[in-house]
């Protein structure tokens, strides 16, 4: 039978059995700080388009960061009786915000990995709406205990999505006009779909936190 | 602490604590309709290919359709207290039936995108397998109600899959007998595993419902 | 509204109710054996280089038997009341367990279908770490009922995740030095992915298991 029994003699789990509540929101803050951070090493990534292995690195420190923060909301929520969210959103948007950070850190070493040269001007753009989403995401979690406005920054993450399937959809039909070298074709094609896939992820957090407005207003 | 407090002086939320049990089922069959209108969408346009820019917009038109159901789906099941099957069922089998459609409407932006000028016989089959299981997933949901019958259809489903599969993997190994341009090796590895990935995410809802069926028999 | 109601007159579901906790443990033993099983196959498919579709086809049996037993898992599962280990745990475990199963196999079955001559240095190296990966996860599994030393092995499967994407990285950087054949670009790519990916799902159960550890202790 599954119970979590605090040994009586370990001060601390005594403890987080009932943490502030501000304990929660404050990783909350910390992982969407880490998202815009990420999303903007990104786009400088793409728009400088020097020094990418050094970068690449940064944004690997970056994501690692967030997952060492992901790491102590898990702890802290299988450690914890009550919470300020329920705990499967709690859940879903420490994962969602992780996914986030993975998918725009895998976006830059793959910029290196691949040995790509320049950045093509449908990246950029792609990158720039993904800057754009977090800072969505991060103001949207900064405003997680208050639910103030949520509804504001969620429907933007959506119209930030919708537009960069757009631009995603053109860039990879014109890599099959038949102009473009095979190896570019692999190359493009796949980061296109990972650019666009930061906002899908981007999307998924919008959905968390819509999940959450809905039961706690 | 996690609560839904529903403003007393809003009438929609007080009656939406105890909706009707048949909303559901009914948001459910829309879904399933939509999911089986998607899957004949992309087969028609797998075996007529004419008009393609045309039908995949339809077939867009028919996801975004699935969308609007999946998310009042999940409004209606976060502002509700009592369900008429488990929230977690009432979850997985939205966002299920919700990747099915994803998926077959990925296939057909992609059969433009990638310039695709004609169908090979394995994706023709292939695509008649995902009608099936369109056909089945239909007519599973219209029956989740009265818990009629519902193992035959996921049988069913999970044959299905098993079917694409085997084509599927012929169908790639072929393209790799040296006999085949390098971009349409890329295009059509990329759309033999959606085709068969769409089989898989069906697999996914029969899951699902094996799941209700157990714990409601 | 969800219910399980036993039928008084059969005697299986009523003992089902009860069963013994030892049962969701040697399910999942034996789901870690096969884990285990799979990932010795794949390494050895790996080494040898010979017979690939006889291999193949013997890790293909070995992953439908770990089919069977979490739909065994699952099944139990959702006919149970009183479970040794929280519900959710159990299900993130049992499908954890497959999913690395899958993505052993799949692995195999690429070597097949993409008509791969001989296996890369990179490659034998990734599968040698995907059957250390596999059996810290068979040791943990077989842990599970006495919570013993359990976050030792979570910590050496992330270890060895970690060591899996620098060589694969690595690996596929080499892929884009210009000197590679275009399919082969493409088969290798996504063949140290799904290595790397592999190891990623290993990293996946130990944090279900790092999480039953938190809830338990």
């Amino acid at each position: 039978m599954t119970a979590s029994f605090p040994s009586p003699d370990r001060e601390a789990d005594v403890f987080s059995l009932f943490p502030r509540e501000e304990d929660f929101f404050a990783l909350f803050r910390k992982q969407g700080a880490l998202v815009k951070l990420g999303c903007d090493q990104l786009n400088e990534m793409m728009t400088s388009f020097d020094r990418l292995g050094e970068r690449a690195r940064q944004l690997k420190d970056t994501e690692h960061q967030g997952d060492l923060v992901a790491h102590e909301l898990f702890e802290r929520l299988n450690r914890t009786f009550i919470t300020p969210l329920e705990r499967e959103d709690i859940h879903d948007l420490a994962s969602g915000l992780d996914d986030v950070l993975d998918a725009v850190e895998a976006i830059a070493s793959r910029l290196v990995l691949y040995k790509i040269q320049s950045a093509t001007p449908e990246a950029r753009q792609l990158a720039a709406i993904v800057v754009k989403s977090g800072a969505q995401i991060e103001q949207a979690v900064n405003s997680l205990k208050d639910f103030k406005n949520l509804m504001g920054f969620t429907i933007e993450i959506n119209r930030l999505e919708n537009e960069a399937d757009t631009i995603s959809r053109q860039a990879v039909a014109d890599l099959f006009d038949g102009q473009h070298e095979v190896l570019d074709v692999m190359r493009w094609k796949e980061i296109y779909g990972r650019l666009e896939g930061a906002t899908d992820k981007a999307e998924d957090v919008a959905n968390v936190i819509e999940a959450i407005v809905l039961k706690n207003r």
